[in-house]
């Protein structure tokens, strides 16, 4: 296999997609992993318990096919997840939001390959001397948490794979070949799709959530708390009155207040669309459609596949 | 030829060089159009005696090969403006930062190609209707004065190249051959390159200037001042005024007073980096040096190609 990760990860395709909180369990991860390429639970949402029946569940629909789970390192029972990422024998952890060197030589050293979320050429120069296999850069339109640099993934991505000798993951505004020809031109040896993902017939978000994300257009999500951590999403009732809470001068503490408790997990698990946070990237504003994950992965392998015939005439 | 803004242009190969206040003068724009690209004056910044003296050294220099002038639509002395281009017999005009209804059919009628540049899918299919013959399209990590939907160029590329009957310039993060290469991948014809040529030596930067875009890293431009026009410029103590304004609650007339008058021509064309106005693009933090314009462009040239041949092994 020439493609460094396709032979990291023993996938026959490199797309990725992303770990994330309420949208990502066993049904998702297992769908893209049969389709050819790495489906990845998120554990930011889940309880302990929970993730280890997600594993179990993956395991048994996949069989010998890999996949990865994603755990964010502020997850505050952290111990304990990663007891059940080795327990079971989880072939591949993509780690985020902390420091790759808290945990990678312990997964390493039982034989599980880890990648690290970054969002910056200095945080990639880290992750790589930290040892993790792979790093993920993850540009400035991203849903969710998001660095605070605002770089790009245009900028961002020739920057961390021209200075790495570790395969970088591109991640970011993909959601069609284009984007993902655009990426291999950038350095990128894998692509990771959130969004898109996202708005799948296998994604455990609530389908008013997975609507919403069909709905938006062009500047119809902002990044935002940048006081807090910066976080992408859909401009809401709920965004509404951050927005009054700035206009007031609102700082980190009123905003937290503003923000409460479970506003994610009630906009996007519970479907919660005036009240809840509704986490997506900028190209939410290119998705039209709600489909089997399958269906996406083939999809814009063909795009790809299309766009790069064409190459040639430019 | 095949490539549409070649032929619209008669030019060798599209890449074009940003009109861009104080940078881009005669020198600049004539050494990108003898390159075999297009090089545009930037009136902007130019009283319109200045402007007709650029036109006049840009059509000695050049001869039969095209050139072309922006035009930012905000200018106080539009008028006089438009008619030095006219009988000057410009033969390419860039607009923007106004209404494309206003200027496209006058400049049409002389026989006049028109480009009007915009940061969003819905302003791209205002100008196509307004009869333009290709828009640019500008990505949040643009420098200088930047759309409010903070769109990036992978997201913003492929929603008009896909949704326009005309051509599509890409601009907006390109200063390498992958980045054109990327450009390419999502439906560009042509690319717009302004902070890659404002390290030129041709360019009209003070030098200082140019060496603060040779030193800018990662993370050090940021789109600001969203109150009155968004705008990427460079951190620097100027910038900090501005942060500690933010930080004492300063709305739109109060950041005007800290503003101030000049602070572009201040920063950019006297090389005052403390108190001045330094609008650059986040890709300077890929740009290592300054060399003259034709180098610049048969380099970004080659490695467009050397990408190109590579993309068959993705």
């Amino acid at each position: 296999m020439k493609n460094r990760i396709c032979a990291l990860f023993g996938i026959e395709k490199p797309i990725i997609q992303a770990g994330m909180i309420w949208c990502s369990g066993w049904e998702l991860a297992s769908a893209v992993s049969q389709a050819g390429g790495l489906g990845i639970i998120g554990a930011g949402s889940m309880y302990p318990d929970i993730l280890r029946s997600h594993i179990k569940k993956c395991k048994k629909a996949l069989g010998d096919l890999p996949f990865a789970v994603n755990v964010p390192m502020l997850y505050p029972q952290i111990e304990d997840l990663m007891e059940i990422i080795v327990e079971e024998k989880v072939p591949i952890v993509f780690t985020s939001a902390g420091n790759p060197k808290t945990w990678t030589a312990h997964l390493k050293d039982k034989g599980i390959k880890v990648v690290h979320v970054v969002s910056s050429l200095k945080f990639a120069l880290k992750a790589e001397a930290a040892g993790v296999d792979a790093v993920v850069a993850e540009g400035f339109e991203a849903g969710g948490h998001n660095g605070r640099d605002e770089t790009t993934s245009l900028v961002l991505w020739p920057m961390v794979a021209n200075a790495l000798q570790i395969p970088m993951i591109a991640a970011g505004g993909i959601a069609s070949g284009q984007q993902i020809m655009a990426a291999f031109s950038l350095g990128a040896e894998a692509v990771q799709i959130g969004s898109r993902f996202v708005a799948s017939a296998e994604s455990s978000a609530h389908l008013n959530f997975k609507e919403a994300v069909v709905a938006a257009k062009e500047g119809d999500t902002i990044l935002t708390l940048k006081e807090l951590a910066p976080v992408r999403l859909i401009k809401n009732p709920f965004y509404a009155k951050l927005q009054e809470a700035y206009a007031d001068g609102a700082q980190a503490e009123e905003l937290k207040l503003v923000l409460g408790r479970a506003r994610a997990k009630k906009g996007m698990f519970e479907g919660d669309l005036e009240e809840g946070e509704l986490e997506i990237g900028q190209v939410s504003g290119m998705i039209d459609n709600i489909k089997p994950a399958a269906l996406i992965f083939d999809e814009l392998w063909k795009e790809f596949q299309e766009v790069k015939s064409k190459a040639i005439d430019w």
